[in-house]
């Protein structure tokens, strides 16, 4: 596999990108163009006419995916080779089978380590239901706590969030992720613990803040007279200290061919959502991811809507050379979304090397960064419209409310004026404006691309879901590098671990002295200035 | 006043910017540096020393505010003159004097306008006193739904989670800001009306969102049998269609002279915090704020905590020309508060002309971004510690906790685990760490700085905000642009209508072929794929 600046593609669009398309010019931004450029499937419209692209350019972006060979890579992901790995270094060695966890439907995955996958999930999923139903029938807890943090919060917290308007009235969710007493106890003030369920997530079953909010939430309980035991749940790992079925309620399991960032339709996610949503409510998030996996790995290049975003990235990442990516749901649902996606993308491809160990000679990951429209449009799109530097959007956009309430003011409801200004921006950032005032000229060819689908419901936000963690593995097959280790979080963990000594030993000369820049910071904190 | 890029220190930094200092050589990074790049003000610390400036980067910069006349701006500022202006050009033509919001204390402005302004101020206070005296003494209301956008929002919202640990036990706040008719029945579900304040924030009086979910909220109380007269409240400007005081329980007023991003100590955000805190909470946030902005008017350049941490900012941006900045509070109760340091920072600074009227020849404001720590540590501090772009990062912590319940967990305390954190992060992202296995390999070099303070209480909450305010006003004063318009947001607007226009006739023919653009997005709007 040669590497990603040895492409023939690349090296053509590179050619292509010292002179991209002005968008701004009178004529380029077409009502043509923007009907031309959409991909459509049960749904969703990826709709890419503001991107600067041309013709050419889209050639060339399917040649790249074609030379590295990108539906040959999905393939093998999902049907659970060894994706996991660098090669010359010690690394780790795992399969990525995050898909099997909702391959529960028609169209199965046959590959021996898939339906193993699968059916293990398949099993997880059938005591949850088991657990739900006994829930229902005792009718005795209203609220439940997840404790997790990173992949373990963020995934979760945002779909819970996302769909707040499909729960039962009855139930409702709360997290807890931060090693910050504060907010364990702000948590834990408002909820009645008689009622409360805790899930406490981690695959090591030894990441720092969750087993310390985890003897938080113990101590509480035991405060009030109640015993841990009837209930915390566990979500971890096999054989991990956690996986200890005497000391919680229930236990699930999640295995490390699941990432923390690609972990939300696997018990990590299944939980919370199942207790909130019921039952049917995650099972139609687990076949909305199920069909975007299926879509992402059988349609053509040309028709393939997590794929084809992914090569708008790469064009406007290593060819407009543009660092950031900003995502825009116009929705306040899904206002934890990009938070998600910000793990989903900068965890999986913020990496200085590729998958033959030698350090990459050009950019990976962008920076990842959003919040909902049209919020942000009375924010920091003075930036994005005139800023000195040029942000990609990727927007979302719904046709319908997710509730059936609206309200007509001044002859429109509020989701056509939510749409009216998601579409503006749109033609606004691309085709910009003249004024012969500097202040009031917009230069356009600010990239932008929106992805349309009917309502933020379950399904829907499952594919979402999927969808986008199928464009971060096709942008990390182009680069070769690899999405799915994070090597780069372990230094920090080591230092804090260091501190914590420091402050447990009640800094003793000794300790002090062999980490003394730990030491340094001690001293100042404790200074009062 | 000479153009940025011709002021005879940024030639002097772009010298030095060739060979800056590399923090990851052994010896470079040092327990001395660290103690000694530090400023301090009451209980306040800035940490530097995890920067990549020497002594004479040190020395450039300060000299690079003295040749930008940052002091005495900073005095014109404060002292009411005209700021918010460009020349050679039709602009805004207004004072700046979101500081007379609360310069009510001890050594108040003396100049005519900061003096008028103030006492403006003054008045609204008492007003709002005197409501929230007999919103007491009825005993009526327990929950505040705040109806705003952008900076009627983000600040406001982000000071109410970030100060919940101080808010009285009766007292809850609720924010609703995008057109969007979910988020809006959503909020409006949970609560009993007949407790329910509501207080509409809009400056113009016709802000598109704001207006229309300020009619969602009195559609929602006629429909319950209540008078919207005896639950809604207004803050606006002077003559505003929304100058109505018949239509409004209690109405108070902002002004022109206090941008939106710059009001969260104004009526903007005094009324829900005042609400919330009580009035005594919300006159310390005052006090905190006034507390800053007197440091950051007369604290020489050497010990001035907001300038000398714009100057950092100029010196990674247009030296070390990195394009981003992450803010990252250790602190889950600051959750929102990039939130609004994005809107602060983006919309002030985001900007491509001078105020000459010139086009910046020069990168201006960065793009903001950020999350609370530890929770990013576990997400998208991979691609800050690996990736191939170099993200700046401004840390927040405290001393202690809130509140007062804390856990001892294996020896430490839960404060003592977020605080070696934060430190473990600083040293580890600055020093970076050798290894032989590239994937191990840690580069450094990664510029952070701490801003450390006691406990985040109501001052300190105030003068933190203050803290970012100056920091963007003098970055802002150095690249000589306006930090205090946002023509950039127009166009979007402007269009946006153009579009809700062809959903109120229907698209009808002859609006399509005016505006075809959006027409052809509403055509595909309307097809099912």
């Amino acid at each position: 596999m040669p590497r990603f600046l040895e492409l023939k593609a690349v090296q053509k669009l590179q050619k292509l990108a010292a002179d991209p398309i002005d968008l701004s010019k009178e004529g380029s931004l077409t009502p043509e163009r923007i009907a031309k450029m959409r991909l459509s499937m049960k749904g969703f419209d990826l709709l890419f006419g503001t991107e600067r692209v041309s013709e050419p350019v889209l050639e060339a972006l399917y040649e790249l995916a074609e030379e590295a060979q990108v539906q040959k890579k999905m393939a093998s992901m999902q049907s659970g080779e060894i994706l996991n790995k660098i090669e010359n270094v010690e690394s780790e060695n795992r399969s990525v089978l995050h898909t099997a966890m909702r391959d529960q439907f028609e169209g199965k995955q046959t590959a021996p380590a898939a339906v193993e996958a699968s059916g293990k999930a398949a099993k997880e999923l059938q005591k949850l239901e088991k657990f739900l139903a006994k829930v229902d029938s005792e009718n005795k807890f209203t609220d439940i706590v997840q404790i997790g943090i990173g992949g373990s919060d963020l995934g979760p917290r945002a779909l819970c969030l996302a769909l707040e308007a499909y729960a039962r009235p009855d139930r409702r969710a709360h997290f807890i992720s931060n090693v910050d007493p504060d907010d364990t106890n702000t948590v834990f003030n408002g909820l009645d613990l008689n009622k409360t369920l805790v899930v406490v997530v981690s695959k090591s079953g030894s990441t720092l803040e969750t087993v310390t909010n985890e003897e938080f939430a113990r101590a509480r309980f035991k405060k009030k007279g109640l015993d841990p035991k009837n209930h915390v749940l566990a979500v971890t790992g096999e054989k991990s200290p956690m996986d200890d079925p005497s000391r919680y309620l229930a236990s699930f399991y999640i295995w490390d061919f699941i990432g923390g960032r690609y972990s939300a339709t696997s018990m990590v996610g299944a939980v919370t959502l199942g207790f909130t949503l019921g039952f049917n409510g995650l099972k139609e998030i687990l076949r909305g991811a199920h069909t975007m996996d299926h879509h992402a790995l059988t349609a053509p290049l040309k028709e393939n809507l997590p794929l084809t975003s992914a090569l708008l990235g790469i064009w406007n990442r290593n060819f407009l050379q543009l660092p950031t990516v900003a995502i825009i749901p116009y929705s306040q649902a899904l206002i934890r979304f990009p938070a998600h996606l910000q793990q989903l993308d900068m965890e999986s491809n913020g990496k200085r090397i590729d998958k033959t160990g030698k350090a990459a000679d050009f950019s990976t990951g962008p920076v990842i960064w959003g919040e909902p429209g049209t919020n942000g449009q009375h924010s920091f799109y003075q930036l994005i419209h005139q800023g000195t530097n040029i942000v990609p959007l990727e927007f979302m956009g719904f046709r319908n409310s997710q509730r059936e309430h609206d309200l007509e003011v001044q002859s429109t409801f509020s989701q056509e004026k939510l749409l009216s200004n998601l579409f503006a921006q749109s033609i606004a950032l691309a085709g910009g404006q003249k004024n012969e005032n500097p202040n009031k000229f917009f230069p356009g060819n600010r990239p932008n691309r929106i992805l349309l689908a009917d309502r933020l419901d379950p399904f829907t936000m499952g594919a979402i879901l999927a969808y986008y963690e199928h464009k971060v593995a096709f942008q990390g097959f182009i680069w070769n590098i690899n999405s799915f280790d994070q090597e780069g979080v372990q230094l920090g963990k080591v230092l804090a671990l260091k501190i914590i000594d420091l402050f447990k030993e009640r800094r003793t000369k000794e300790k002090a002295a062999a980490f003394p820049l730990g030491a340094a910071y001690l001293k100042i904190l404790n200074e009062k200035s």
